[in-house]
């Protein structure tokens, strides 16, 4: 298949604008080509023109996406009270099965938005897992593991390590799931338990997904016994593999020292941390330390609308605000964050670019909107300021993974949306009601 | 004509959530009846039954829509450089059919966002009236008024007076237009100056909309030399009537107490006060003093999307974050800023909410949307939290203005969209061009 479109965005690590340019999907489902159409190679395929602008599927390095069924609940509590208070009881009453319904939503709505990639901190992985395949979207699923009395954490490792070693770390169609560890902070699990599951992960090479120093209340007590929340991880031995660091707001100058040093990963989560009164974290430090840096909503109960490239906006506004810069982080930047920064935040270096080999996973946003009235022909800060800051999700027509078109028209061409947005009301009634 | 629907919000003080409720209109254009089907008067005219959520037209109390022409240029420039380098040379080039085509773009941009009624500071108010009353918004007009060599700012303020005593205060279909000031700043303006124009503003009842303390440059100058800029305005003999003061970031106690005392309206603008690294205005502080706050998008070249439901999500963050505080603004609160509260800050009683005699400037957001999933039936504070954290301006489908349906399946009735576009494109290329 070859796609032709007047604007391709590589998103390479310049950034670069191609004019008048196509991207070359082998049968294998990876970007054969991605260049301007006069240096492309010979191509007899299905070729498909497009009006707007086209770019890599878009990778959300946080979610819990199976949270659809709790969108909206406790929307003014902090963090704690809101865990403790409204998702936990909730959480505690999801069946597999409401796990399933909440995720196959999730993804059909963030492939609306153009997210094709996501992190996936949850429970009853099994079912997530079905309602990804049955989307058409990626998963990097972190099984959730805590350590609360009846719940100990050891069964929860095993099985997660026993899955893997039975369908390998990359599975499904186009290698649609990877499986990894998702131990939920050091605020649930001991630095012991947390350098164990670190070593199941890094020796099978998965990723080690966990919240870090997310509110001011954990950072304060974390900090009392052991200095940060990085220390603690750099000190029991669990960085060193493939590590995502969600949140990560209440970092020092060291943390993020600590980070850059261990190749540590960051999913920065703007609008969870706005919502949840947590704060802002250090992106241009970080990003200056050269620490690879992702967008992550969180959850539908704390980043609502599931939409990636409203994070990219956040990131922006926060950071211009928390560094009184204007140019402290710009479209070309912020939309890097949403795309090649996050696939590099997870470890992976498949995805969140148009580069020959990377899976094309593609997103179109079409031009014929008032953001682009100023003209597709503009210079390229304007095309790539119209796209983060006017377009956004809002005009994402067409998504692929893997050169499949899983999006068309703004719909699902693989799910009945009407009925993925039915049962997930059924089984939020159900939860209220019990 | 009836509009029936499963959730109605008047948007009154306390942000009620009406079940199966219905909004009556009048022929001429007023609303009738707001509230409970099962208590609403007998009925014989045309009824329509919605399937979502309805609510009062957004009021946008700071725009400069014009510049959709603009639009994506200097998007990492701070405030005054953004200003001098990149707007004012433009617009010194701008055309009366250029603001024109601009403001055509923007009104139907902001109307298929929700948005009904918007306060303009710009130039060339003929033509920006004439594509207000194109697209079947309304608008508060403040002609802006600068004192630049060889730009005095008598001739400015005579015209604008000279036209409100022609044509009244407010006139147009359904009184759609409305007349005032825009002086642009107090540093742009001398305190004299500005009490001059202020006086001209209060004898005819007309708004004096004028730009406050945004940028921290701006209130540092001001403040060395006159305390602040609100100590300026008061002592100058400029408050007292309807004013309208935009941005109002860089405030102190003592200004904030200044504006309770004086009625000032303030226009809260997130969205702007961010990409500019502007900063973040005291909107607790603001509100507990009992000052009338509004949301603005500012123009489209700094608050690029037009989207009013986006500001007021972004007011609810920048709250939550400044103070450390996730309760301390919620969606019904962030909801009314948009809407009733907008109308306040304006000095209008007549729109921004559902009440009989307000005009029927009415909202339709689809429920057919992942965003509802949870379900309409959901408690209230679930509900307003879908809209404005999840939906947002995405699902909106019909909008109408003084009982006119001016939107229908997200499309203007009166302008054809892609036209305009089209003209702003080329008026965008002609700026660049020349």
């Amino acid at each position: 298949m070859r796609l032709h479109s007047p604007v391709v965005l590589p998103c390479d690590a310049d950034c670069s604008v191609l004019r008048d340019a196509v991207v070359d999907v082998a049968d294998d489902g990876r970007i054969a080509y991605c260049g301007p159409r006069a240096d492309a190679p010979a191509f007899s395929g299905p070729s498909h023109e497009l009006t707007g602008v086209l770019l890599p599927g878009l990778v959300n390095t946080h979610a819990h996406s199976p949270m659809t069924v709790l969108r909206g609940l406790g929307s003014d509590l902090p963090l704690l009270r809101w865990l403790r208070e409204a998702m936990w009881p909730a959480e505690a009453k999801m069946t597999a099965r409401d796990v399933g319904a909440g995720m196959l939503l999730g993804a059909v709505e963030m492939l609306r938005n153009g997210v094709t990639t996501s992190a996936e901190m949850y429970f009853h992985g099994e079912q997530l897992v079905e309602s990804v395949l049955a989307a058409g979207s990626r998963v990097v699923f972190g099984a959730a593991i805590l350590d609360l009395p009846g719940t100990p954490w050891r069964p929860m490792a095993d099985e997660i390590s026993a899955w893997i070693d039975a369908d390998g770390l990359r599975s499904g169609p186009h290698e649609r799931i990877e499986l990894g560890y998702g131990p939920h902070s050091a605020y649930v699990l001991s630095p012991e338990t947390l350098a164990e599951i670190a070593g199941e992960a890094r020796s099978r090479g998965a990723l080690f997904q966990v919240h870090v120093a997310e509110s001011l209340d954990e950072d304060v007590a974390q900090r009392a016994s052991h200095g940060s929340v990085p220390r603690l991880l750099e000190s029991s031995g669990v960085l060193g593999g493939r590590v995502l660091s969600a949140h990560s707001v209440h970092l020092s100058e060291e943390d993020v020292a600590i980070y850059a040093r261990h190749g540590v990963g960051v999913a920065h989560c703007p609008g969870s941390n706005g919502k949840l009164a947590s704060g802002i974290a250090p992106l241009r430090a970080l990003l200056d330390a050269g620490v690879h840096v992702g967008l992550g909503t969180d959850g539908p109960a704390s980043g609502d609308d599931l939409d990636l490239l409203e994070e990219a906006r956040l990131a922006a506004l926060y950071s211009r605000l928390s560094t009184m810069d204007a140019s402290s982080l710009g479209a070309a930047s912020a939309l890097l964050l949403a795309t090649r920064g996050g696939a590099a935040a997870l470890g992976r270096d498949d995805v969140g670019a148009l580069e020959p080999g990377r899976w094309a996973d593609l997103v179109h946003v079409d031009a014929d909107d008032p953001a682009f009235a100023t003209g597709l022909d503009a210079p390229d800060e304007q095309v790539l300021a119209n796209l983060v800051w006017a377009a956004g999700a809002r005009r994402v027509t067409d998504v692929w993974v893997a050169g499949e078109r899983v999006v068309a028209g703004g719909e699902s061409t693989r799910v009945d949306r009407r009925a993925a947005q039915a049962a997930v009301g059924e089984v939020s009634a159900r939860l209220r009601a019990s």
